[in-house]
């Protein structure tokens, strides 16, 4: 409970001066004012981040919490609860989705057991189990609230241990069946949508399947009535362990003062809750992409922030964040290698001419 | 006239066979059917646009046509006229957006003047000049019919000589000061959308000056009478070379069956002509991002393309091709290194009893 207190009292407003001084530089490159869109909010947002209006992202790292989650009981996924732990293996040998783009984006992984239903006996992946996958929550609480605290406090130690290593930039991902239904319970509980809409056919649900998802969220909102006001509560009540680790991942970004990367429905669910914590927390976060999960755009709404791709993905493990980070780069390219009118202006007499005109 | 209508009549279908097959292996990686969304889609088209299921794009080219439009007369731009060849000199200089962007992914340029106001006498820009501008369309054609097709043939023949010298894909950009409003007349000749709907305040109009664009676009269809059943008459009297020469890059890709990459609204009006003069050129076509400018979107409706990013551009100049190359790098690299469930299987022997299970 210490490290989860004392990460929501460090977090601290972005740099009003580094952002000011980039967003200056940015108006004055030789292209018409805001013309780069997203480009320059990113340029402006990561100089706010980290106080300095020129960035470079040299190494990147995105943390997968895997983890179990026990609604799958009421027959809400289209996949046995064994494949959790089938792709986590398979994450550690490189085949994954985002493991390929990972490594073509030059990016380490952290593969996190936060929560997997059996034992992985994998050096490659870091053990920070808190339980053996969280209880049904049709029948109560996913999990203690002190499990959900430690649970945060594993993502924040993680978070905090690879920005001291170096590390500019975190990407958020995750494995864990039936993870489309817990998200979607929190964001019916922050959104107090119904599941109608906050729910979808995730990994390929039959319409029976669908029913019974939505059934499961109406029945945990029911029977654990979560508080919107303490999200740790609504993580503990209708969350799973992979959302409240990448909680702790997004808290331990903003506290340290680095970005921090969504990649789709199931991490937005966990920035949402690290939001609610702190609203600060909102502007040290980069959305990815705009998942094909009905529910992400309430997400992004609730969240106030708008993807950079559209590539009705939904696939999860974190595999819109390699594709975020290209962007970010070009963006940070783009601040250190576009001239200004001036600069330009040293071999192009004429130009100066037109400026004073102006 | 003989290479334009010589490359119409040898552009064919992409190869379904090679779709079948690259869609077949993506239904067997390890990951829920279509889950990686448009990143499958561009696998399967670009399978279809060279026949081969698997592919690499190594080799990249932006060719960039660099015009001047004679509308500008008529106030409907912020800046004065002289600013196309300034930018162009620049381009040069890497100076400019594309230019860094280019860089940044290992991209070419090609700087084209195709129909500058004025001569560069610039080693780095190929001298394809067809004429100093347009004429003004308000008070009659841009260009005669046969300058169209000569302007579209300078696209065909850059575009067939750099995909003979093995460039793998192409971009499209432009340079040229009131080539929004061309564009934007294009968009309403063929989606009878009035300039209201069609045109914006492109590179930051006052009211007055956006009035002067919808007054001269209103003007042109009057005074012009395009037939939108023949793109070259619709180019010819509302377009501009920029348009006519990107055009032609556009059937030469379809040609060669090779891809190519629109950037913004104004490479977007030339792909509208190039797929109304042969539907199967669509085929061979990535959109990349959805341009601020307010007309972008009905551009992509009447094209059938849904782009991939979302970032509020309006620079032009091609710069939103070198972040679609991105992603359709990631695309390949997907295709190329994700372990079937097959492939997966023989490390996981769990995953085997599970398929046989379903």
């Amino acid at each position: 409970m210490e490290l989860f207190n004392t990460t929501l009292e460090a977090i601290s407003s972005p740099e009003e001066g580094a952002k000011e001084e980039a967003k200056k530089r940015l108006d004055h490159l030789a292209k018409p004012i805001g013309s780069l869109g997203k480009l320059e909010e990113i340029v402006i947002k990561m100089a706010g981040i980290t106080g300095k209006p020129h960035n470079k992202i040299e190494k990147r790292n995105i943390v997968v919490m895997c983890a179990d989650n026990g609604v799958v009981a009421e027959g809400v996924s289209a996949c046995p609860q064994e494949f959790t732990m089938i792709l986590t293996e398979n994450m550690t040998k490189g085949f994954t989705g985002v493991s390929v783009l990972s490594q073509m984006t030059n990016t380490d992984l952290t593969i996190v057991d936060i929560g997997l239903n059996g034992d992985m006996n994998n050096s490659k992946v870091l053990n920070k189990k808190i339980n053996y996958g969280t209880k049904n929550f049709t029948k109560g609480p996913s999990m203690t609230y002190d499990e959900a605290i430690k649970a945060i406090e594993v993502g924040i130690e993680i978070g905090d241990s690879l920005y001291n290593e170096g590390y500019d930039i975190l990407g958020t991902g995750e494995l864990g069946i039936g993870n489309t239904t817990t998200s979607a319970a929190v964001l019916s509980v922050f959104s107090e949508f119904g599941p109608e809409i906050t729910s979808g056919k995730g990994a390929g649900l039959t319409e029976e399947q669908y029913n019974f998802k939505k059934n499961a969220i109406n029945k945990a909102l029911e029977v654990n009535k979560p508080n919107k006001e303490d999200p740790v509560d609504v993580i503990s009540k209708v969350g799973g362990f992979d959302i409240a680790g990448m909680c702790g991942l997004f808290l331990s970004a903003a506290k340290n003062k680095k970005p921090i990367v969504i990649d789709g429905f199931i991490s937005s669910a966990a920035a949402l809750c690290a939001v609610r914590l702190n609203p600060l927390v909102k502007e040290y976060i980069f959305p990815s992409h705009l998942s094909k999960e009905p529910g992400a755009r309430y997400m992004m709404e609730e969240l106030g922030l708008e993807p950079m791709l559209n590539l009705e993905m939904r696939l999860g493990e974190g595999s819109g964040c390699p594709l975020a980070f290209q962007i970010i780069d070009a963006a940070l390219c783009i601040m250190d290698n576009m001239a200004t009118f001036e600069e330009a202006s040293i071999n192009s007499k004429v130009l100066v001419d037109i400026r004073e005109e102006k």
